[in-house]
């Protein structure tokens, strides 16, 4: 009897996976180091005998799975093929061929995008639960994206659909983006993103702040510091919201989900960067969209095999 | 044998009206004056009359349909409910419903918001034929927009996906657009759009220009103009093209389309109006996105009767 499911995020640092029963139990979950060396040749042998090890560990085998999902950090065609995955040494390959020649006979292999897999993750046990399309912001080191439209992941014609994080949302801007453009989203919302923010403004501006005191601030101090209801931090803060919410605005007017998820570390910082949010999202909002749900990512790092479990048990 | 299919254009004035054969072929064209009194109560019933009488010419009958699909403008539901046509005099109406009671034991009936349903056209045997997945941009009195992806029409959670008009491109600005936002798409590439930017970069500018001796130009003078070469509607053209192609980066970085169509009245200014949009397309585009072909559409106002027939027979 097939009856289980492995969700597989490969990342480049470590490999996380999860074990799946058929009713959206998660089991067990560990990770493996993620060894790039070789062109990456050595990661999906050692996830799979990794794998293998779990499951005879509970006494099973890999006859008993009924699918695999993969998470990988790049741009991936709807045939599980891969089209360069720096951080893991891959160029051109073929992920979902590989994971049906390392585990032969599994009835169902999938391979998505991780941002995409982990929007698709917090839509079926996370934040988005009961929805059927959202957009998920992840506010991390960067600012990614994933879509999902009717529970299905949707990759865009060039593996491009949800990078948020590179709307030119302040075209005026003179400084640029690690992407070579200027003025993208990027640049304001990510966790250094934000710092880059603040000081800029403490130096436009005269207001005091305990942050003039911090050498080397982070986006944690400025939402702990907005949250005690220091000014100059809320207007940071402030102005991070009001670029979120405009790109949030752009994206309900061109595909209108359900559903608004915020995730990536920048999301601890809660209800104060929700409320930043709202204020300039509900503003800029075409009038059908404007109530749309603003909601909190729920699963952290574990959306990824979440969602990759998802991918092959719904 | 039914396989014969009814692409339906309902409008504010006229519904127009095609037959098509099953291998996709417009046999016969034509249209009728849409009757708005009695909450519009008459369309339906007249549209049908009008079908039957039609095929009778032809010597067929209503049980050699194999569906019909409409267009209507306002949002639509997945199952067919439109939530108020304030053109046509309708509130929350069944369509479809309605549809089925008037053309008993038709197999297919299909309705969808009169953007959307004209994207489907263009993309089945119009600009963009050849592809799956296309936004497509609208520029007539206001900017209309509608989104295909795999072959399908996504309505979006509140009927507002392709809104494209009503993006915030200029949150600076302080005229306000009809929706009451400002700064809107709208505002400065719909035909009135590009007349109002016009006006104010005449009172901006010291440029001479034939412009300045038409006392009431029009959005073809200033695309005529501009293709002759003339500095200050050339300006002004490429203003408006900085618009749009801004508000396409976003969409790209949203969804990601196959392909961009540009339709409405303002299209038929061609390669000139194309050439402003992809100038600064390609600009702000992220990288992966940044050739994504950007084409004219071709059906011009009977896109809508092709992607209604594309409803029901693909």
């Amino acid at each position: 009897m097939r009856s289980y499911a492995i969700g597989m995020d490969i990342g480049g640092t470590t490999v996380k996976l999860g074990l799946f029963d058929q009713d959206a139990h998660l089991l067990d979950q560990w990770e493996i180091p993620t060894h790039t060396q070789d062109n990456g040749s050595h990661i999906l042998p050692e996830a799979v005998s990794s794998i293998r090890d779990q499951l005879a560990q509970r006494g099973l085998g890999p006859d008993q799975l009924a699918g695999i999902g993969a998470g990988v950090p790049g741009p991936v065609d709807e045939n599980g093929v891969v089209n360069k995955c720096v951080n893991l040494g891959w160029d051109v390959f073929n992920v979902k061929a590989e994971l049906e020649r390392l585990l032969p006979g599994i009835p169902r292999v999938a391979v998505g995008n991780d941002a995409n897999v982990a929007t698709l993750g917090e839509l079926w046990q996370g934040g988005g639960r009961g929805y059927a399309s959202a957009v998920m912001l992840t506010l991390g080191t960067g600012v990614g994206g994933g879509v999902v439209i009717g529970s299905k992941i949707l990759p865009g014609a060039n593996g491009a659909a949800g990078e948020v994080g590179h709307m030119t949302v302040a075209p005026e801007e003179n400084a640029p983006c690690t992407c070579g453009k200027r003025g993208c989203l990027e640049q304001y919302a990510s966790a250094n993103g934000i710092v880059f923010l603040a000081k800029r403004m403490l130096t436009q501006s005269q207001l005091p702040s305990p942050l003039r005191d911090i050498s080397s601030f982070s986006a944690k101090d400025i939402c702990d510091l907005a949250r005690d209801e220091d000014e100059l931090s809320k207007l940071i803060l402030d102005r991070c919201g009001r670029y979120l919410g405009l790109a949030m605005s752009y994206i309900a007017c061109t595909l209108d989900p359900q559903v608004f998820l915020i995730g990536g570390g920048m999301s601890k910082a809660g209800a104060v960067l929700l409320q930043a949010i709202e204020r300039h999202y509900r503003k800029f909002a075409f009038h059908p969209s404007t109530h749309t749900p603003i909601a909190l990512a729920m699963l952290g790092n574990d959306a990824g095999i979440y969602g990759c479990a998802a991918m092959v048990l719904n």
